[in-house]
Parts: structure tokens; sequence; C-alpha cells
């Protein structure tokens, strides 16, 4: 068992189910309201989460997470959360159950429309006490479980970033053995969101050197098992290392994120196409590694050493050739995406909390021909 | 300014002191108990400290901190809080004072001998909540201020380790500007101490895969600054860079220390010879690294490439010829340690939270034979 605490108590191992009890009971919660979605009920991991349950805990169960979390679902679980009286919220599944129980939570005690707690609207400030939250992943993944941000589409039809110290769970219970049935498709998309995160914090302008290096360390864990958590999914050696990289990629991201998730924060709004983030960060990574290139001083030879790769690698292409190697998409037209939509696209861009932080803030314009870029022809 | 929060939430910047003010307002303190020394107050840090101090803030001043604090003068200090009615502390000085501060905090709200709150006694589940501590570094160094440990000679003469995240400084005021004037001597010293936490804090075998990556950072900036902060004390880069790896070998130390700490705190606890922790770390280091080097797989490869070696590098020895580049003592023979105080300073580490989680936990004889050879002839 490794316990963790950066900011959040974390304990990883397989097994680390058991320690639900216990947390629940340091926390004083005995009527939780678990965050779930319908995957996580057929593929049987609920009930062994529910196996796991003490007698003395009432369980109300939200199972209707969508892929990409609204603002109407939070709306939905805060209900039941209300009318059952709830005492927290454990969420279980990957970042969208675990951001929406972070909103659920953060609903119970701030009053209004959730954009106002958003970041770029000064939420942070506005944000107090919220019912405690136990994240348990089954994706590697977010990395949400540990840390204090969550993505939320508001009724507005906008995909907006909250963050507050106070939405940091309590505890963050990754047991790799819930990803042992992860399919394959899922693993590669969840698996760069990981990347992503670890390579967009490395590479923000923010001072912060711990959590520099925990991206670096992160990196080299996606780079290194990666595939082979996708070519074979019961390799636990391959599952642990890829949870611990989801972590370290949201803990990473407390010196910020770039234009990688600006642009993939835009094109998951989309409530038609209902794209993949992880799918998207993938997708996207190369195109921005290329528009990011001067702005970097030397910190791509930082990233070539963790990824493994020779002097002077080419990194976007490498990944776009990773990507390839797990079956992702080549582009965002494969996956539905038209040049239509790149000036919606790019506005959208320009207000989100990732788009300043990036080493260089793109203009709209260039936003217009990263997008271009990345949808292909 | 670098804001981070790895568990604690520090700034670090030239000119950081300015925010004593509103840290002090942001945890209700208004009349804090301020721990320091006598070489603090002397050099006219203390005065440059005060002067930032809002004027509605009642400063109590304890400024008898000894080289190496201990249980009586906790007690001093303690009475000092009591009579004054103080409502926090603000620790200001090197590792001595910032450990001093914490214990007295933990002091105010646990009665009976500090002995009893020790982590080998199981002090750590003994621990509640405490005063609240801003911590002031002057020195880069022991990196106490990020961290919920502390070491106290106690009243029976035994260097012991406290831990709890309850002691954990509400807040890390990390002024680099405050260490430009550290006489040469000490900034050696208590660079090495640094270089020490990151080194042994990367080969315990605790699973911590971030704080692991901590310490490699923090130990490539010890490399690659310590010597330009002894040659030029005004190095402004140097000093920055030595006081976020200070603080960076106390984050990576969450995965705990070996032999290294266990045999300078039996060394440190002499209080005729009244030893400085760092220049003891330093001088032991070689030694323990030997002891382990068959015991911790291919971890020292990852050393030599964060401190920039050659492969297959003799890290002791390199070690060895970097102290005598900045004037530490060569062994502890030296510093007054003789052969006769073997058997005791053996069975003091035999007994030391730091000896566990050694890479292989030394048996007492080993201890002997390693005493012996630090000692020299």
């Amino acid at each position: 068992m490794a316990t963790i605490t950066y900011p959040t108590l974390m304990e990883i191992d397989f097994g680390a189910i058991k320690q639900l009890g216990d947390a629940l009971r340091r926390n004083n919660i005995s009527r939780p309201l678990i965050c779930t979605d319908k995957g996580i009920i057929d593929c049987g991991i609920f009930d062994t989460v529910r196996g796991v349950v003490p007698n003395d805990v009432t369980l109300t169960v939200y199972d209707e997470t969508p892929g990409n979390p609204t603002e109407r679902a939070v709306k939905d679980a805060a209900r039941l959360y209300r009318e059952n009286d709830c005492d927290g919220v454990i969420a279980l599944g990957g970042g969208s159950s675990i951001d929406l129980g972070k909103a659920v939570s953060l609903s119970i005690t701030h009053e209004g429309p959730i954009d106002n707690y958003s970041a770029i609207n000064g939420g942070r400030d506005k944000i107090g006490a919220a019912p405690p939250i136990i994240a348990m992943p089954t994706t590697a993944g977010t990395g949400s479980e540990v840390g204090g941000g969550l993505v939320i589409i508001t009724e507005e039809g906008k995909k907006t970033v909250i963050v507050s110290p106070n939405l940091i769970p309590k505890m963050a219970i990754c047991d790799p053995d819930l990803t042992l049935g992860l399919p394959k498709q899922l693993t590669a998309a969840t698996g760069m969101d990981a990347m992503a995160h670890c390579i967009e914090a490395y590479l923000t302008p923010i001072i912060n050197p711990p959590a520099a290096a925990i991206g670096l360390d992160g990196l080299e864990r996606v780079v290194t098992y990666l595939k082979r958590a996708v070519d074979d999914g019961q390799d636990k050696e391959a599952r642990w290392n890829m949870m611990m990289a989801a972590s370290e990629g949201a803990m990473a991201f407390a010196k910020g994120l770039g234009a990688v998730h600006s642009m993939s924060h835009a094109v998951g709004a989309d409530e038609t196409l209902r794209l993949h983030h992880g799918t998207l960060n993938a997708v996207l990574l190369p195109t921005v590694l290329r528009f990011n290139a001067d702005h970097v001083g030397d910190k791509y030879v930082r990233l070539r050493r963790a990824m493994g790769l020779a002097e002077g690698a080419d990194i976007a292409a490498w990944i776009e050739e990773f990507n390839h190697s797990i079956n992702l998409p080549a582009n965002l037209g494969e996956m539905g995406v038209t040049h239509e939509m790149i000036a919606d696209l790019s506005d959208h861009c320009m207000t989100d909390a990732c788009h300043f932080s990036n080493p260089k803030i793109p203009t709209v314009e260039e936003y217009h021909v990263m997008f271009a870029e990345a949808i292909g022809s």
C-alpha cells in the first residue's frame, strides 16, 4: 500500500477498495450518495464496491452520470442527495463521475448557477466548505481523485473549469483491480489523458518544481506502461503504474494546463458529438506541441528524456505514431469535427481557464490554425 | 511567486516575507510567539521580519533556541506562550527554530513528556489539533517548513523524531533574501542536509512516486547550485534554488529517511559536542551510500542521472570530494567523535524512526562498522 499526501490522502494498491469503510467512518459519512454511471453498474464494479460498504452505511445511488457531466445531471443527483439526507459523496467511476461527485458536493452548500463558481469568474474565492468526498477512480485516467478541480458543461452549454481546495476528496482510493476489465479503447483514451496532463503541466510557465517533477515521473510511466495495459488488460504491473501516472498527472497540473485542454474542452462541450476528453487530448497533443515548440526554452529536452526518446526526436510525431499504435483516431475530422465548427470552438477556447497557462497564449486566429490542422483534410 | 501545496501552502520568492501579515490574518493569529535564535537577532533578520509585522499584531519573542532544540527550551518557550496568551507560532530561523516552534505548538495542547509523542512510541495517533504555525526558514536547509516532522532532544538526552499532519505549518514563507547573508560554513552544511534528505528519501523502500520524483529534482538542484551559493552568497539564483531544494528534500522524505539520519541523530544528541545536523549528514552520506549499494536495485543509476555523474561513477567518492570542496569535515573524527562512543551511538540508532526505512535495516554490529569508518583513524 502506498500512502501519498500531495495534497490528498491517496491509497493505491490492489484491493484498496477495502479501505472504503474506514474512509467513510473517518469522515463521519454514514449516508453517502454514490455518484457513478451505468457502465460501472453493468460491468459489476458497483456490486464489488457495494460489497465492501459496512452494514451501518446507507447508500443512495445516482448512476446516470453522462459521458461529460452536465449541470442538469448535477442538479438531479443533488436532489437525490437532499431527499435522502445524505452526508457525503462517494464518486466511483471515471473522471465524469468524480467530477460530477465534486459538483454535487459543491451544490449542496452553494446556491445558484454553477458557472458562478467557475475559476474564470473568480469562483475559487467563493467556494467554502462542502460535504466530504471519497473518490474511487475506475480509469487511469483524469487523476480527478487527487485534486480540487472539475469540469462541467453548464446549462448554457459551456464546458467550464471549477477549482477549490475545498473540493479535494478527503481520500482517493485507487484500486487498480477496478481497471483490469477496462476495455482497450478506454484504456488508451484515458491513458492519453494522463499523458496530456503530465506534458501540459510540465510545460506551463508557472513555477512549481515539485509539480513539474511529478509530471515528468507520470509521463515516464505512461510511456512505459500504457501500451502494455492496452495490449493486455490483465497486466497488473501496467495497471498499477497507469493508475499512479493518472494521479501524478493531476498532481502535476496544480501548475496549470494549456491549449490541449482549452481545445478539448471546447470540442467536448458539444453535446451532439459527445466526444471523450482523453481521446480529444491525445489527438490534439501533436498540434499543440508543434505550436508550443519555440516557446518552452529547453523543456523538450526533459520531455524526451522522460519519454526515452533520442536527442532531438520529434515528440509530436512520436505521439501521432503512438496514438495510432493504440488505435486512437488520427485527427479530429475522424471524430466528426468539421471546419465549420472552428470559429465557435476557438471562441470557446479564449475564455477557458487552461488557455491562460499555455506557454504562449494563443490568439483566436492561432486557434483557427491549430483546429484546422487538428481536424485534417 | 511560486505557490505550492505538497501538502503545505508554500510561497517562495524574494520578498516573500511581505506575505506574513496576510498569513497571520488568514490563520487568525494576532498574538504570535516568534521562535528564533540569537543569531537571527544579531544579523538583523529579526528586525527585517519585525518590520513587516502589522501594527495590530502583538509579538512575543523567544530567541533562545539552542543549536539542537531541547525539551527544556521547548518548555521555556511554551511558558512564554502561555504567559502572553499567544494564539499561534511564527518559527523564524533554521531547522532548530522551526522544529522548536512545532514542539511549542504541540506542547500547548498536549501534556506530558514530549517523548510520549515520538513517532517510535505511536505518537502520530496521539497528536491532535495544535496552534497554527507560520514557518520562515533562514537556511536551505532542513525543509522543516513544509512538513509535519520535528526532532527534539528529550530531557533524557535522546534525539527523537515526532511526526503529525497536525504540526504541518499553515504556511511556509520561503524568502531567499533571508539567506543571502548565510555564512559559507552554514550554507554548505545546511545545503548538504537538503542533499541528504533528497538522496535518503529516494532510496527508502517505501512506495511514493511523487515524493521520489521530488527528491530527485531537489537533488539535481543541490548539485547544481550549492557550490555557487557557498562561493558567492549573493548569487540570488543559487539561493532561490537551494531554498527550493531544501523544501523539496522535506517533501521527499514523506517517504522516510535512512541510516544517515539515524546516525546523525545519535551523534547530534550529544550535548557536549553540539554538532550540526547538516554537517553530520554530509560526513555520514558516503559511508551509508556504500553500505546501501547492494540493496537499492538500480536506484543509483537514477541518482547519477540527477547528479549529472557518468554511468557507474562512485557516488560516495563524489560526495567526499564535494564535501571537501565546500570545506566540510572529512570524517566524524575531525568533529570530535571518538571510537569509544560507537557502542552508545549505535544503540541510539536502533530505536530511531529513520533506522527502519533504510534500504537494508542495519544490525547494531553494522552500525559499529559504519561508525568506525565514518570516524576514521
